[in-house]
């Protein structure tokens, strides 16, 4: 009998998707779904981003370098000037998204056995990439009373030995929106320098902070060999679909190694990287507008969260995420129960079950994450559900 | 002092792209450089192919499902079909390009410390996808005198342990050209049945075969739940850039895990599934002006270096690459020597020393691999630099 791989086996599951069946079985009777489970945006991606694909010219769709066109690196580099990041092209390697940046900084910093601290709740793709890797996830728990904040060094220092390698963060923060303060990243760079640390900072959010800015982790000084930036032209364009991302740091041994990955996959995709070159030469305003959309969404929906009875929201700071305590007894039969028993006026709305961005088994069961990516009228609607469908939850708490 | 992991520092550079600086730098100095070096083909990627991109018109550029569009899985089991491969569209994942097809396949099957068989010489990035996934490469030699035909099925047994998970082929091969035979698949068939063993069947060059048909690993009757197709648009339809591949297999369980790391990297590419999907709809006799194309190159290339004193090039039956046999003392100080220090009336020609292919190390020293790429113009002109090489090299043997 042939047998997948252990680390097949305990690959886990996208906590996000595993619903979608129940969502189509919901469609297929009728149901509207509002779509709060994934982080989609709906905003168009800008037409010069798309028109620059389509007015292209080439006649062979060529590899392209493996580090990613150096045109488009030579770019890279002025956008990350605009955001007080001072890097050259040849520091950055252009990923197959942010999904690979991370996959790539995985595999050339740690071996397996490895372990990296991750603040929970955290993306849950980390996990996959972790067991990919052969890597051990060590989560450091951050409370939802705080909204969130980055746990106290301490708590960081009890869970260091001598295979921790790394510490993930992702700032601002997918699930929980939190957006690090300035104090926080001097926290984190006191850890990292301490204890010999690499930083991996996933910075896909970047631009979407409501009150304040982000600070980067190459904004931290004197930890130029530790810090690996992660990041994505997904979310910041809404060209999650372009499959494009980027891979940087000044660390030369580090660049070098995930060159030899880099090289190995041949090349990121062709098409998307004329769209993310075409994209740093968006208006100035154009992230003002996205942003105040984002912001008024965050307002609406957080001030609808918590006007509900026996629901606590904190206000998160930046991406498109929050994640609410809601009065049931169990996030992953509530979020499927709306799918699959529920409906408001022929509606329903599909959350994600925070469970599944926790490492510590039984930890967000009474957690959802809702990704704001749907227009103010639509998250009322979406609210509207949430809210009556709570009223009638037979597992309410 | 951070360290780098111990698969950074195992994972090898590219032997196709190693070269490339001295490449530069030739062409620096005014050099004319043919590449022969790379699979990249010149011919032009089909322009409806890169038309329904161009008019495409979509606002979002959304993530797609983790195993590609629908719409474009039930195209390709069309493809497939046409091709004597029965599958259905659950049966497919559309992959990043055919190097996540390889990684899906490592991750999903092997475990860290597994063994692979695969008859050496072979595509050089295999090991690069073991080393990330931990997975031991056991070479196969085969050679240069029976045109690189499969080893008899005692070599293979001799190297079969208790670690042995799968033996990997590609057909037509990269970087040999060699095309199995139906009886050399069924001798594969009877090993891996024997040794219930996986197959992993690289097959991106199935339509280029000069010499009768592929005979594809998914025609053999009773290994479904054995065989793996490792597939890819990139040669098919010159559309390397797109990044587009297929990860097929009829074994569900391997499916259920290979999906797990799909959804870890959340889609392929959305711009080149559209490419992707038109590509399916090219007139019947597409493969055959491509085919011929290919074919005069092959002969051209292996007639001029057979009658090069000392050279010896079998005929190779698929793919666009030949190897050749050389009277060299080193393939890696030849092919150096070629950007540095010759030139024939301002022109040179790019090769990849063969022993970037090899497993086995002292192997492929004599030998290069020649990629036919270009058109029979330049071919004939690349022969001449090789000729005129030959002559004056001083490590000439």
């Amino acid at each position: 009998m042939l047998q997948i791989s252990q680390r097949g086996q305990d690959m886990p599951a996208s906590p996000i998707r595993k619903l979608v069946p129940y969502a189509e079985a919901a469609k297929k009777k009728g149901t509207q779904v509002y779509h709060l489970n994934i982080g989609q945006p709906d905003i168009e991606t800008p037409k010069m981003v798309l028109d620059a694909v389509r007015h292209s010219d080439f006649k062979v769709l060529e590899y392209s370098h493996s580090a990613g066109n150096e045109s488009y690196r030579r770019k890279l580099v002025e956008y990350y000037h605009s955001v007080g990041i001072e890097v050259n092209h040849n520091q950055i390697i252009v990923t197959t998204g942010g999904s690979e940046a991370i996959q790539f900084g995985f595999m050339a910093c740690l071996d397996a056995g490895d372990e990296v601290i991750i603040p929970e709740p955290f993306y849950a793709n980390y996990n996959g990439f972790a067991v990919a890797a052969g890597v051990k996830v060590i989560p450091v728990t951050s409370s939802i009373e705080s909204g969130f904040a980055l746990p106290p060094i301490e708590e960081f220092e009890k869970k260091i030995t001598s295979r921790t390698k790394a510490i993930v963060i992702c700032n601002p923060n997918n699930p929980t929106g939190y957006l690090y303060s300035a104090a926080e990243m001097e926290q984190l760079k006191e850890i990292i320098l301490r204890h010999n640390l690499y930083l991996f900072s996933d910075e896909a959010y970047r631009e979407f902070c409501y009150e304040g800015h982000q600070v980067s982790a190459m904004h931290l000084k004197g930890v130029d060999e530790n810090v690996i930036i992660m990041d994505t032209i997904s979310k910041r364009y809404s060209a999650c679909g372009g499959r494009i991302g980027a891979f940087i740091t000044k660390n030369q041994s580090v660049l070098d190694a995930a060159m030899k990955f880099a090289q190995a996959r041949l090349s990121p995709p062709s098409f998307a990287q004329i769209a993310g070159e075409a994209a740093i030469d968006l208006p100035a305003d154009y992230f003002d507008t996205t942003k105040a959309e984002y912001k008024s969404r965050r307002d609406l929906l957080v001030k609808r969260l918590n006007a509900m009875e026996g629901v606590f929201c904190p206000n998160p700071g930046g991406a498109f995420y929050a994640i609410a305590r809601l009065p049931i007894d169990d996030a992953d039969v509530f979020c499927q129960w709306l799918l699959e028993s529920f409906s408001h006026e022929g509606q329903t709305v599909m959350l994600a079950p925070a469970t599944g961005f926790y490492s510590t088994p039984g930890l967000g069961k009474q957690e959802v994450r809702l990704a704001y990516v749907l227009n103010l009228n639509d998250i009322n609607k979406a609210m509207d559900c949430l809210e009556a469908a709570l009223k009638v939850y037979p597992g309410r708490k």
